[in-house]
Protein backbone atom coordinates (compact mmCIF):
# COMPACT_ATOMS: atom_id res chain seq x y z
CA UNK A 1 0.00 0.00 0.00
CA UNK A 2 1.19 3.38 -1.13
CA UNK A 3 -0.47 6.63 0.06
CA UNK A 4 -0.15 10.66 -0.45
CA UNK A 5 2.56 12.67 1.00
CA UNK A 6 2.11 16.34 2.00
CA UNK A 7 4.65 18.54 2.69
CA UNK A 8 2.90 21.92 4.24
CA UNK A 9 5.60 24.94 4.99
CA UNK A 10 4.84 26.19 8.31
CA UNK A 11 5.33 29.99 8.19
CA UNK A 12 4.50 33.37 10.27
CA UNK A 13 7.38 32.16 12.91
CA UNK A 14 9.12 34.89 14.45
CA UNK A 15 12.71 35.73 14.48
CA UNK A 16 14.12 33.53 16.79
CA UNK A 17 15.94 34.83 20.02
CA UNK A 18 17.53 32.54 23.08
CA UNK A 19 15.49 31.14 24.84
CA UNK A 20 12.35 30.53 22.82
CA UNK A 21 10.42 27.58 23.48
CA UNK A 22 10.53 26.07 19.95
CA UNK A 23 7.91 23.65 20.29
CA UNK A 24 5.62 25.71 21.72
CA UNK A 25 6.11 28.29 19.15
CA UNK A 26 4.95 25.73 16.41
CA UNK A 27 2.52 24.10 17.72
CA UNK A 28 0.70 27.44 18.02
CA UNK A 29 1.27 28.33 14.46
CA UNK A 30 1.10 25.14 12.21
CA UNK A 31 -1.62 22.81 12.11
CA UNK A 32 -0.81 19.48 13.45
CA UNK A 33 -2.29 16.15 12.69
CA UNK A 34 -1.36 13.01 14.84
CA UNK A 35 1.32 11.26 12.45
CA UNK A 36 3.18 14.21 11.22
CA UNK A 37 6.78 14.62 10.87
CA UNK A 38 7.69 18.34 11.90
CA UNK A 39 10.54 19.41 10.24
CA UNK A 40 12.71 21.96 12.04
CA UNK A 41 15.72 23.74 10.41
CA UNK A 42 19.35 23.43 12.65
CA UNK A 43 19.95 27.50 11.95
CA UNK A 44 16.24 28.39 14.71
CA UNK A 45 17.56 25.85 16.79
CA UNK A 46 20.98 26.91 17.57
CA UNK A 47 19.30 30.52 17.58
CA UNK A 48 16.68 28.90 20.57
CA UNK A 49 19.95 27.40 21.93
CA UNK A 50 21.92 30.42 21.93
CA UNK A 51 24.62 28.75 19.95
CA UNK A 52 25.53 32.28 17.98
CA UNK A 53 29.04 33.24 18.32
CA UNK A 54 30.42 37.17 17.62
CA UNK A 55 33.95 35.66 15.82
CA UNK A 56 35.33 39.28 17.50
CA UNK A 57 34.78 37.31 20.23
CA UNK A 58 37.02 34.17 19.54
CA UNK A 59 40.81 34.05 20.44
CA UNK A 60 42.29 32.09 18.02
CA UNK A 61 44.55 29.27 19.12
CA UNK A 62 48.57 29.21 16.90
CA UNK A 63 46.82 25.85 15.17
CA UNK A 64 43.77 27.73 14.18
CA UNK A 65 46.21 30.77 12.71
CA UNK A 66 48.17 28.50 10.94
CA UNK A 67 44.89 26.57 9.33
CA UNK A 68 43.39 29.51 8.65
CA UNK A 69 46.21 30.95 6.58
CA UNK A 70 46.59 27.58 4.36
CA UNK A 71 43.24 27.91 3.95
CA UNK A 72 42.47 31.33 3.32
CA UNK A 73 39.73 31.83 5.79
CA UNK A 74 38.75 33.67 8.80
CA UNK A 75 41.29 32.25 11.91
CA UNK A 76 38.15 32.77 14.52
CA UNK A 77 35.97 30.74 12.70
CA UNK A 78 39.07 27.92 11.92
CA UNK A 79 39.13 28.48 16.04
CA UNK A 80 35.56 27.50 16.42
CA UNK A 81 35.28 24.46 13.79
CA UNK A 82 38.43 23.20 15.60
CA UNK A 83 36.91 23.73 19.25
CA UNK A 84 33.62 22.01 17.95
CA UNK A 85 35.11 18.76 16.35
CA UNK A 86 37.11 15.80 17.53
CA UNK A 87 39.45 15.35 14.09
CA UNK A 88 40.11 17.29 10.82
CA UNK A 89 39.81 14.65 7.90
CA UNK A 90 40.69 17.19 5.23
CA UNK A 91 42.25 20.56 5.21
CA UNK A 92 42.91 21.71 1.83
CA UNK A 93 41.51 23.45 -1.93
CA UNK A 94 40.07 26.40 0.66
CA UNK A 95 37.93 23.04 2.08
CA UNK A 96 37.76 21.98 6.01
CA UNK A 97 35.87 18.56 6.60
CA UNK A 98 36.26 17.32 10.09
CA UNK A 99 34.20 14.97 12.55
CA UNK A 100 32.01 16.86 15.08
CA UNK A 101 32.27 16.17 18.65
CA UNK A 102 28.57 14.48 18.00
CA UNK A 103 30.27 12.47 14.83
CA UNK A 104 28.85 13.96 12.25
CA UNK A 105 31.24 14.00 8.95
CA UNK A 106 30.30 18.05 7.40
CA UNK A 107 32.45 21.08 6.32
CA UNK A 108 33.14 23.80 8.85
CA UNK A 109 32.04 21.31 11.61
CA UNK A 110 28.63 22.82 10.60
CA UNK A 111 29.31 26.23 11.42
CA UNK A 112 27.75 29.11 9.30
CA UNK A 113 26.67 32.49 9.08
CA UNK A 114 23.50 32.71 7.00
CA UNK A 115 20.45 33.61 8.44
CA UNK A 116 21.44 35.59 11.16
CA UNK A 117 20.85 38.92 12.22
CA UNK A 118 23.87 40.70 13.01
CA UNK A 119 27.06 40.77 11.16
CA UNK A 120 30.41 39.08 12.45
CA UNK A 121 27.89 36.42 14.10
CA UNK A 122 28.17 32.56 12.94
CA UNK A 123 25.87 30.02 14.23
CA UNK A 124 27.27 26.21 15.54
CA UNK A 125 25.42 23.35 16.04
CA UNK A 126 23.13 22.29 18.48
CA UNK A 127 25.05 20.71 21.37
CA UNK A 128 23.05 17.51 21.34
CA UNK A 129 20.26 17.67 18.60
CA UNK A 130 18.47 14.31 19.50
CA UNK A 131 17.81 16.04 22.89
CA UNK A 132 16.55 19.32 21.02
CA UNK A 133 14.40 16.99 18.84
CA UNK A 134 13.00 15.53 22.59
CA UNK A 135 12.61 18.46 23.84
CA UNK A 136 10.43 19.95 21.00
CA UNK A 137 8.84 16.80 20.75
CA UNK A 138 7.55 16.91 24.30
CA UNK A 139 6.80 20.34 23.99
CA UNK A 140 3.86 19.94 21.39
CA UNK A 141 0.58 17.57 22.23
CA UNK A 142 -0.26 16.11 19.14
CA UNK A 143 1.61 12.87 18.43
CA UNK A 144 4.44 13.72 16.23
CA UNK A 145 7.80 13.21 14.92
CA UNK A 146 10.85 15.88 14.78
CA UNK A 147 13.43 16.25 12.39
CA UNK A 148 15.79 18.56 12.82
CA UNK A 149 17.86 19.12 9.43
CA UNK A 150 21.28 20.68 8.27
CA UNK A 151 22.78 20.77 4.62
CA UNK A 152 25.54 18.99 4.32
CA UNK A 153 27.85 18.27 1.21
CA UNK A 154 28.59 14.80 -0.10
CA UNK A 155 32.01 13.52 -0.74
CA UNK A 156 31.19 12.78 -4.45
CA UNK A 157 28.21 14.94 -5.40
CA UNK A 158 27.89 18.39 -5.61
CA UNK A 159 25.67 20.70 -4.20
CA UNK A 160 24.19 20.13 -0.51
CA UNK A 161 21.14 17.89 0.33
CA UNK A 162 19.63 17.74 3.81
CA UNK A 163 20.14 15.59 6.18
CA UNK A 164 18.74 14.62 9.64
CA UNK A 165 20.98 16.13 12.50
CA UNK A 166 18.90 14.49 15.40
CA UNK A 167 15.31 12.95 15.62
CA UNK A 168 12.58 12.28 18.12
CA UNK A 169 9.81 9.30 17.74
CA UNK A 170 10.79 8.29 14.30
CA UNK A 171 12.50 5.26 13.37
CA UNK A 172 15.12 6.84 11.40
CA UNK A 173 16.34 3.93 9.28
CA UNK A 174 13.84 1.69 7.53
CA UNK A 175 15.53 -1.69 7.66
CA UNK A 176 14.29 -4.03 4.95
CA UNK A 177 17.16 -6.68 5.64
CA UNK A 178 16.31 -9.96 5.57
CA UNK A 179 12.40 -9.06 4.47
CA UNK A 180 11.57 -9.96 0.92
CA UNK A 181 10.92 -7.78 -2.59
CA UNK A 182 7.73 -8.02 -4.37
CA UNK A 183 8.84 -11.17 -6.05
CA UNK A 184 9.90 -12.85 -2.53
CA UNK A 185 13.45 -12.35 -3.13
CA UNK A 186 15.55 -11.95 -0.21
CA UNK A 187 16.59 -8.12 -0.14
CA UNK A 188 20.02 -8.00 0.93
CA UNK A 189 21.36 -4.61 1.45
CA UNK A 190 18.20 -2.13 1.58
CA UNK A 191 18.28 -0.22 4.67
CA UNK A 192 16.59 3.40 3.71
CA UNK A 193 17.79 6.35 5.52
CA UNK A 194 14.12 7.72 6.16
CA UNK A 195 14.81 10.10 8.07
CA UNK A 196 17.59 11.87 5.86
CA UNK A 197 15.04 11.69 2.74
CA UNK A 198 12.41 13.08 4.96
CA UNK A 199 15.01 16.05 5.58
CA UNK A 200 15.63 16.36 1.72
CA UNK A 201 11.84 16.22 1.54
CA UNK A 202 11.22 19.15 3.85
CA UNK A 203 13.66 21.31 2.34
CA UNK A 204 11.80 21.67 -1.07
CA UNK A 205 8.83 23.63 0.54
CA UNK A 206 11.97 25.94 1.74
CA UNK A 207 13.46 28.85 -0.21
CA UNK A 208 16.78 29.96 1.34
CA UNK A 209 15.89 33.43 1.27
CA UNK A 210 11.25 33.46 2.36
CA UNK A 211 12.24 32.59 5.78
CA UNK A 212 10.43 29.76 6.22
CA UNK A 213 12.57 27.37 9.16
CA UNK A 214 10.14 24.12 9.71
CA UNK A 215 7.69 21.76 7.41
CA UNK A 216 5.44 19.53 7.97
CA UNK A 217 5.55 16.03 6.44
CA UNK A 218 2.28 14.17 6.60
CA UNK A 219 1.32 10.77 5.17
CA UNK A 220 5.11 9.09 7.22
CA UNK A 221 2.76 7.43 10.07
CA UNK A 222 3.79 3.75 9.45
CA UNK A 223 7.34 5.33 10.31
CA UNK A 224 6.22 6.94 13.43
CA UNK A 225 7.47 5.60 17.09
CA UNK A 226 5.74 5.69 20.42
CA UNK A 227 9.24 6.42 21.83
CA UNK A 228 11.67 8.93 20.77
CA UNK A 229 14.18 6.39 20.32
CA UNK A 230 17.58 5.80 19.22
CA UNK A 231 17.37 9.50 17.29
CA UNK A 232 19.77 10.64 14.03
CA UNK A 233 23.42 9.04 15.97
CA UNK A 234 21.73 6.08 14.49
CA UNK A 235 22.42 7.28 11.01
CA UNK A 236 26.14 8.31 11.92
CA UNK A 237 28.61 5.40 10.21
CA UNK A 238 30.80 4.59 13.21
CA UNK A 239 34.77 5.31 12.31
CA UNK A 240 35.26 1.47 12.56
CA UNK A 241 33.13 0.71 9.34
CA UNK A 242 34.73 3.64 7.44
CA UNK A 243 36.14 3.44 4.36
CA UNK A 244 36.81 7.07 3.53
CA UNK A 245 38.68 8.80 6.28
CA UNK B 1 6.90 32.39 -0.70
CA UNK B 2 6.54 28.73 -0.34
CA UNK B 3 3.43 26.26 -1.27
CA UNK B 4 2.50 22.85 -0.59
CA UNK B 5 4.15 20.08 -2.23
CA UNK B 6 2.15 16.94 -3.06
CA UNK B 7 4.43 13.39 -3.19
CA UNK B 8 1.59 10.99 -5.57
CA UNK B 9 2.60 7.36 -5.98
CA UNK B 10 2.10 5.85 -9.64
CA UNK B 11 0.33 3.12 -9.26
CA UNK B 12 -0.71 0.25 -11.81
CA UNK B 13 1.85 -0.48 -13.50
CA UNK B 14 2.52 -3.80 -15.44
CA UNK B 15 5.54 -5.92 -14.68
CA UNK B 16 8.02 -3.72 -17.60
CA UNK B 17 9.59 -5.78 -20.13
CA UNK B 18 12.48 -4.73 -22.79
CA UNK B 19 10.97 -2.48 -25.08
CA UNK B 20 8.79 -1.23 -23.61
CA UNK B 21 7.42 2.43 -23.80
CA UNK B 22 7.84 3.64 -20.18
CA UNK B 23 6.67 7.12 -20.86
CA UNK B 24 3.60 6.45 -22.56
CA UNK B 25 3.12 3.84 -19.75
CA UNK B 26 3.00 6.36 -17.29
CA UNK B 27 1.48 8.56 -18.83
CA UNK B 28 -1.49 6.58 -20.04
CA UNK B 29 -1.90 5.78 -16.08
CA UNK B 30 -1.04 8.50 -14.02
CA UNK B 31 -2.80 11.87 -13.65
CA UNK B 32 -0.18 13.92 -14.68
CA UNK B 33 0.08 17.64 -14.45
CA UNK B 34 1.80 20.60 -15.84
CA UNK B 35 4.59 21.10 -13.88
CA UNK B 36 5.02 18.19 -12.28
CA UNK B 37 8.15 15.75 -11.60
CA UNK B 38 7.67 12.68 -12.42
CA UNK B 39 10.34 10.69 -10.46
CA UNK B 40 11.19 6.52 -12.03
CA UNK B 41 12.98 4.30 -10.23
CA UNK B 42 16.37 3.40 -11.68
CA UNK B 43 15.32 -0.66 -11.43
CA UNK B 44 12.17 -0.09 -14.55
CA UNK B 45 14.38 1.76 -16.46
CA UNK B 46 17.10 -0.48 -17.25
CA UNK B 47 14.09 -3.20 -17.78
CA UNK B 48 12.93 -1.41 -19.92
CA UNK B 49 16.55 -0.94 -21.77
CA UNK B 50 17.51 -4.43 -21.66
CA UNK B 51 20.17 -4.21 -18.87
CA UNK B 52 19.07 -7.03 -16.83
CA UNK B 53 21.76 -9.77 -16.74
CA UNK B 54 21.77 -13.60 -16.06
CA UNK B 55 24.91 -14.24 -13.88
CA UNK B 56 25.15 -17.75 -15.78
CA UNK B 57 26.02 -16.11 -18.76
CA UNK B 58 29.16 -14.50 -17.30
CA UNK B 59 32.94 -15.29 -17.78
CA UNK B 60 34.52 -14.13 -14.96
CA UNK B 61 38.11 -13.07 -15.54
CA UNK B 62 41.35 -13.94 -13.28
CA UNK B 63 40.99 -10.17 -11.81
CA UNK B 64 37.00 -10.51 -10.85
CA UNK B 65 37.83 -13.98 -9.49
CA UNK B 66 40.37 -12.73 -7.15
CA UNK B 67 38.29 -9.71 -5.76
CA UNK B 68 35.26 -11.93 -5.39
CA UNK B 69 37.33 -14.30 -3.26
CA UNK B 70 38.62 -11.72 -1.29
CA UNK B 71 35.65 -10.03 -0.92
CA UNK B 72 33.01 -13.44 -0.71
CA UNK B 73 31.48 -12.66 -3.68
CA UNK B 74 29.97 -14.31 -6.28
CA UNK B 75 32.99 -13.36 -9.67
CA UNK B 76 30.02 -13.47 -12.16
CA UNK B 77 28.64 -10.64 -10.06
CA UNK B 78 32.36 -8.53 -9.43
CA UNK B 79 33.16 -9.30 -13.50
CA UNK B 80 29.95 -7.12 -14.16
CA UNK B 81 30.86 -4.49 -11.96
CA UNK B 82 34.20 -4.51 -12.85
CA UNK B 83 32.83 -3.93 -16.40
CA UNK B 84 30.76 -1.60 -15.54
CA UNK B 85 33.04 0.80 -13.54
CA UNK B 86 36.07 3.09 -14.95
CA UNK B 87 38.11 3.01 -11.06
CA UNK B 88 37.47 0.65 -7.66
CA UNK B 89 37.56 2.62 -5.19
CA UNK B 90 37.83 0.23 -2.44
CA UNK B 91 36.91 -3.04 -1.96
CA UNK B 92 37.69 -4.26 1.82
CA UNK B 93 35.23 -5.31 4.53
CA UNK B 94 32.81 -7.24 1.59
CA UNK B 95 32.25 -3.83 0.17
CA UNK B 96 33.37 -2.77 -3.74
CA UNK B 97 32.66 0.92 -4.20
CA UNK B 98 33.48 1.63 -7.74
CA UNK B 99 33.34 4.68 -10.10
CA UNK B 100 31.54 3.73 -12.82
CA UNK B 101 31.60 4.55 -16.54
CA UNK B 102 28.93 7.34 -16.25
CA UNK B 103 31.16 8.70 -13.11
CA UNK B 104 28.68 7.57 -10.12
CA UNK B 105 30.80 6.56 -7.25
CA UNK B 106 28.86 3.64 -5.61
CA UNK B 107 28.45 0.09 -4.33
CA UNK B 108 28.80 -2.53 -7.26
CA UNK B 109 28.50 -0.37 -9.62
CA UNK B 110 24.75 0.07 -8.58
CA UNK B 111 24.16 -3.38 -9.67
CA UNK B 112 21.51 -5.78 -8.03
CA UNK B 113 19.07 -8.13 -7.58
CA UNK B 114 16.01 -7.26 -6.03
CA UNK B 115 12.55 -6.83 -7.56
CA UNK B 116 13.83 -9.05 -10.68
CA UNK B 117 12.00 -11.67 -11.83
CA UNK B 118 13.93 -14.37 -12.34
CA UNK B 119 16.27 -15.59 -9.99
CA UNK B 120 20.03 -15.64 -10.92
CA UNK B 121 19.31 -12.54 -12.76
CA UNK B 122 21.15 -8.50 -11.88
CA UNK B 123 20.21 -5.56 -13.39
CA UNK B 124 22.94 -2.96 -14.61
CA UNK B 125 22.26 0.75 -13.98
CA UNK B 126 21.10 2.36 -17.48
CA UNK B 127 23.93 3.20 -20.02
CA UNK B 128 23.10 6.68 -19.83
CA UNK B 129 20.16 8.16 -17.11
CA UNK B 130 19.77 11.12 -18.48
CA UNK B 131 19.35 10.54 -21.69
CA UNK B 132 16.53 7.59 -21.03
CA UNK B 133 15.18 11.22 -18.67
CA UNK B 134 15.19 12.73 -21.94
CA UNK B 135 13.04 10.24 -23.62
CA UNK B 136 10.94 9.56 -20.94
CA UNK B 137 9.98 13.44 -21.29
CA UNK B 138 9.63 13.46 -25.15
CA UNK B 139 7.06 10.31 -24.92
CA UNK B 140 4.76 12.23 -22.39
CA UNK B 141 2.67 15.31 -24.02
CA UNK B 142 2.42 17.04 -20.73
CA UNK B 143 5.47 19.97 -19.70
CA UNK B 144 7.10 17.90 -16.89
CA UNK B 145 10.53 17.24 -15.47
CA UNK B 146 11.92 13.67 -15.27
CA UNK B 147 14.27 12.48 -12.73
CA UNK B 148 15.43 8.89 -12.33
CA UNK B 149 16.44 7.68 -9.11
CA UNK B 150 18.47 5.12 -7.46
CA UNK B 151 19.68 4.46 -3.62
CA UNK B 152 23.08 4.84 -2.90
CA UNK B 153 25.01 4.82 0.31
CA UNK B 154 26.97 7.45 1.48
CA UNK B 155 30.49 7.33 3.06
CA UNK B 156 29.81 8.36 6.82
CA UNK B 157 26.49 7.95 7.23
CA UNK B 158 23.98 4.71 7.37
CA UNK B 159 21.38 3.67 5.29
CA UNK B 160 20.69 4.25 1.74
CA UNK B 161 19.08 7.48 -0.02
CA UNK B 162 17.65 8.24 -2.96
CA UNK B 163 19.59 10.34 -5.38
CA UNK B 164 18.88 11.52 -9.31
CA UNK B 165 20.95 9.57 -11.86
CA UNK B 166 19.54 11.15 -14.65
CA UNK B 167 17.24 13.98 -15.34
CA UNK B 168 15.36 16.16 -17.45
CA UNK B 169 13.46 19.66 -18.25
CA UNK B 170 15.24 20.52 -14.12
CA UNK B 171 17.84 22.48 -12.76
CA UNK B 172 19.39 19.80 -11.36
CA UNK B 173 21.31 22.12 -8.75
CA UNK B 174 19.09 25.40 -6.87
CA UNK B 175 22.97 27.92 -6.69
CA UNK B 176 22.17 30.75 -4.35
CA UNK B 177 25.93 31.30 -4.26
CA UNK B 178 26.33 35.29 -4.84
CA UNK B 179 22.59 35.41 -4.33
CA UNK B 180 21.58 37.17 -0.36
CA UNK B 181 19.75 35.81 2.74
CA UNK B 182 16.83 36.64 4.34
CA UNK B 183 18.93 39.46 6.07
CA UNK B 184 20.25 40.64 2.64
CA UNK B 185 23.71 38.84 3.31
CA UNK B 186 25.57 37.12 1.22
CA UNK B 187 25.23 33.13 1.05
CA UNK B 188 28.57 31.71 0.14
CA UNK B 189 28.50 28.35 -0.09
CA UNK B 190 24.39 27.12 -0.87
CA UNK B 191 23.99 25.15 -3.62
CA UNK B 192 21.44 23.02 -3.19
CA UNK B 193 20.87 19.42 -4.90
CA UNK B 194 17.53 19.95 -5.74
CA UNK B 195 17.15 17.00 -8.12
CA UNK B 196 18.54 14.94 -5.50
CA UNK B 197 16.34 15.66 -3.07
CA UNK B 198 13.46 15.39 -5.36
CA UNK B 199 14.60 11.49 -5.63
CA UNK B 200 15.04 10.96 -1.94
CA UNK B 201 11.58 13.12 -1.23
CA UNK B 202 9.63 10.17 -3.67
CA UNK B 203 11.15 7.66 -2.39
CA UNK B 204 8.98 7.76 0.73
CA UNK B 205 5.74 7.23 -0.74
CA UNK B 206 7.51 3.94 -2.50
CA UNK B 207 7.76 0.87 0.11
CA UNK B 208 10.41 -1.87 -1.38
CA UNK B 209 8.06 -4.76 -1.48
CA UNK B 210 5.00 -2.71 -2.88
CA UNK B 211 6.07 -2.13 -6.33
CA UNK B 212 5.54 1.26 -7.24
CA UNK B 213 8.12 2.32 -8.96
CA UNK B 214 7.25 6.10 -9.81
CA UNK B 215 5.69 8.90 -7.84
CA UNK B 216 4.92 12.42 -9.34
CA UNK B 217 5.99 15.33 -7.08
CA UNK B 218 4.17 18.24 -7.38
CA UNK B 219 4.55 21.79 -6.44
CA UNK B 220 7.97 22.79 -7.86
CA UNK B 221 7.34 24.68 -11.00
CA UNK B 222 10.01 27.06 -9.85
CA UNK B 223 12.55 24.65 -11.09
CA UNK B 224 11.26 22.98 -14.40
CA UNK B 225 13.14 24.31 -17.28
CA UNK B 226 12.00 24.10 -21.03
CA UNK B 227 14.88 22.61 -22.06
CA UNK B 228 16.51 19.24 -21.07
CA UNK B 229 19.06 21.08 -19.52
CA UNK B 230 22.58 19.99 -18.19
CA UNK B 231 20.60 16.28 -16.15
CA UNK B 232 21.89 15.23 -13.70
CA UNK B 233 25.40 14.80 -14.90
CA UNK B 234 25.90 17.96 -13.44
CA UNK B 235 25.63 16.53 -9.98
CA UNK B 236 29.01 14.59 -9.88
CA UNK B 237 31.40 16.09 -8.53
CA UNK B 238 34.85 15.99 -10.79
CA UNK B 239 38.04 13.58 -9.76
CA UNK B 240 40.00 17.32 -9.44
CA UNK B 241 37.74 18.03 -6.56
CA UNK B 242 37.34 15.04 -4.49
CA UNK B 243 39.61 14.86 -1.84
CA UNK B 244 37.24 11.30 -0.77
CA UNK B 245 39.28 8.92 -3.05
Amino acid sequence: MSRELRIIPVEGLPEVQEGMKLGQLIAERAKLERGDVLVISQKIISKAEGRVRRLADVEPSKEALELAKKLGKEAELVELVLSESKEILRAEQSILITETHHGFVCANAGIDASNLPADGTVCLLPTDPDASARQIRSEIPETIAVVISDSFGRAWRLGQAEVAIGCAGLAPIDDWRGRTDAQGRELTATAIAIADQIAAAADLVRIKDSGVPAALVRGLKRHLTAEDGPGAAALRRPPSEDLFR
